[in-house]
């Protein structure tokens, strides 16, 4: 019988991230992936196929717009979609080249095939021959990821009923889509085909976007996307969808007042959200009960006896950072050492234009708890990197406890947001006061200038204005 | 006889953020500017028109480059360098409008004219009208910036022999453009009018360009300019200019071997490095003499009874930045509060592309001083984002005290480079070790990634690798 100090099941960010760690720790460790390639949903058909569509349509919309000719650059740009999803697919492949390589080097041992737990320390699995057999390992470590959720009344028929890996995947740009879920999945592609020039239709539930988020950013950033040509309906729940010949038809139900509309799309994209993918793990075998989306749990230590569980299977945000830091702290934790996640500092970015960058809590959930707190706002407007580049809009919102001066959250719109935020992460984890962070010279002209310049904001003493 | 709490004299960056500053805490505060607007060098002539320039220069040559087309975007784009320039223009009229305001705001008043020191406390003042008053404040400030130096015998004759401003204000693109001097301004104007299409050529005295950097990184960002096209000569020692009918004759010396060879050049750009502005302001009437450049010092307190000195007047790297902070520290000393420049946190950054930004002691100063440490290097090419756009080249280099663990210096080359220096400030600020820093969450993908790898590979677990 096959033994490893650690058997992982799933190869996707969680999985092999617990792999390299483990690898770098002395273990020994197999990762048994049921797909055709190790990347997972994150690196395969997620994460990074959006990214990437998302900054080569940027690239697109930048070449495209007035602005150029401001700068004086005259130019007409016409998009080759084929192309673009070519250098997509390529990206994708040399990605996963880089990770089988990465757990190569690590002398991890990639198995494929389909994994069931068998007991105590006991994983089966079945093999692409259909053979299966049993291998045993001091710890097994679920990292199977996960998959989207349908529309209860209509399953994927990827053509004209599409998932989010559906939707990254077009070979045309559509002439209407529309997207039922105005989450992170929601926005960025709505982003990602309106810049390639579809008419682009949210259909959100509740009665804002992004409901996570700030309110001061979502609706900033609800107004930025309507400025873009994309139609944002609200309180708008999705209540059927009959396909025709070129197209769907999609019934919409006002949630106020119940009238019920039907919107014409030539597609639609259903991103309503993803559940952990847990299914036939034979669970129950383990003494284990998946949540009721099929999540297991990471606090992080092991869900049961000798199984740790990692990434989107477990509960807390489907992000590959934080996956990879679950895989981290799981991976050293079996070593024998100590292995932590702090949740309170994983960033939370749309990759939208402009972009969307959080950490920590909103200014509503400040209030809810009775927390007292400032704000220290900076619009991008007075910085020079902003004037510069023509950028009018976009900001930078810190949440500062008025008790300790701790920042308790950090709330970025506009260009690099996603890169700013590390920044605050840092100074959040040294436990840094605002009037410090403050004093942090930046260098001119530079985007990152303005988180400063909300520190300075917070303490009343903002130099820019 | 006026009177204010400050009299500052020079109205560029430092000039103005000594008096927002002290506004802010309550004094009063005039403001004497020679030139014909407020904004010195930085706003009007220097940076901002550089960071400009460089930012359209970029957009043009990516729109021009094929690797848009491997993403799939078609276009030829043409340069109207006439209307880039109007967008110039422009911008810096809307900073210095900007700045005006923000003066007015502060209430503090703008006042036309030469200024020279008078005794203790006391500034004459030569109007545009000729006429002469006597102001007084409780301290004095000099804030009179650089000017650039020009070569001892090629004076600026500013259509063939150009300073850096005039290099920001041509108005076509030079057929072949020699640069004297390989620092800052001359790498960043060599990527700008290289980007636009000119012939460039750099003729730098010293055996390697932009000495102050990481040996590494020099190296690398050589590597990259002469990869675009940019001709690199060191050990180039400038002996003679002669002009002639449409263009310039260089004499260099080659150092080590005292030949003497003749490059032909349309036009030529002497930066050499700037020199403080101080000349005609009587120091010797305050008992002061500034010092082989003409800078005063400032560290950071009066350099004599009650007059004080910030930014390019004085010593140190010229930046705006630093500007910033000398003048943040001279108007709360000044208000009797603590105030205080740290030199050692002060990034520096290059906009060229690849971007390059530092911040701390390089390799070669720490071995100079003995202290042992360890390197965390992290090439882009193993970063996500990195592989999303295309980039194969950049890194980042962390240098850590293995005494103390703690962040000795940063060296970055590669996309956001200037923006990815201030993580590493804060940590420096906050004192946190490099074990720690390795720990922060970066959202998936970024850039940032790269800088925690490269902690993470300071202590030889990069995961990426």
């Amino acid at each position: 019988m096959d033994h490893y100090d650690i058997i992982v099941i799933g190869c996707g960010a969680a999985g092999y991230n617990t792999a390299v760690r483990a690898s770098q720790l002395g273990l020994s460790v197999a990762c048994i992936e049921r797909a055709q390639a190790i990347g997972g949903a994150g690196i395969r058909t997620g994460c990074i196929p959006s990214r990437l569509l998302l900054h080569a349509s940027e690239m697109y919309e930048i070449a495209a717009k007035a602005k150029h000719a401001t700068l004086g650059i005259r130019c007409v740009p016409t998009l080759d979609l084929s192309q673009m999803m070519r250098y997509k697919t390529k990206t994708v492949e040399n990605m996963v080249r880089h990770a089988t390589q990465l757990l190569g080097r690590h002398r991890v041992k990639v198995i494929p095939g389909t994994a069931r737990l068998a007991g105590s320390g006991k994983v089966a699995l079945t093999g692409p021959d259909g053979l299966s057999r049993i291998m045993s390992g001091r710890a097994v470590v679920i990292a199977t990821g996960s998959e989207p959720i349908p529309l209860p009344f209509a399953a994927f028929n990827h053509h004209s009923i599409l998932h989010s890996a559906d939707a990254l995947a077009l070979d045309r740009v559509p002439r209407h889509l529309a997207i039922v879920g105005a989450g992170a999945t929601g926005v960025e592609l709505a982003s990602l085909w309106r810049r390639l020039g579809a008419r682009v239709t949210l259909l959100e539930r509740r009665d804002r976007i992004c409901h996570w988020l700030d309110r001061d950013i979502a609706t900033a950033l609800q107004r930025a996307l309507r400025r873009q040509g994309i139609g944002i309906r609200l309180s708008a729940d999705v209540v059927g969808i009959d396909t025709r010949t070129g197209g769907v038809s999609i019934h919409v139900c006002n949630a106020p007042t119940g009238e019920i509309a039907t919107l014409d799309a030539e597609q639609v994209l259903v991103a309503i959200g993803r559940r952990p993918a847990t299914v036939g793990l034979n669970l129950a075998s383990a003494g284990l009960r998946a949540g009721v989306d099929g999540e297991l749990p990471f606090r992080p230590s092991p869900c049961a006896d000798g199984i740790w569980v990692v990434g989107d299977a477990t509960d807390g945000p489907m992000l590959m950072s934080k996956a990879e830091e679950e895989a981290i702290a799981c991976a050293e934790q079996i070593a024998g050492l100590p292995g932590f996640v702090n949740y309170a500092t994983i960033p939370n970015v749309l990759y939208t234009s402009p972009e969307v960058a959080m950490i920590g809590k909103t200014e509503d959930e400040l209030r809810a708890t009775g927390v007292p707190y400032r704000i220290g706002y900076c619009p991008l407007a007075v910085s020079a990197r902003a004037t510069i580049h023509g950028t009018q809009t976009g900001s930078v919102k810190l949440i500062v406890d008025a008790r300790t001066h701790l920042i308790a959250g950090a709330h970025l719109i506009g260009p690099r947001a996603a890169e700013l935020i590390s920044q605050v992460a840092i100074a959040v984890e040294a436990s840094m006061i605002c009037e410090d962070f403050a004093r942090i010279c930046h260098p001119y002209p530079t985007w990152s200038e303005s988180v400063r310049q909300a520190a300075m904001a917070a303490g009343g003493w903002m130099m820019r204005t």
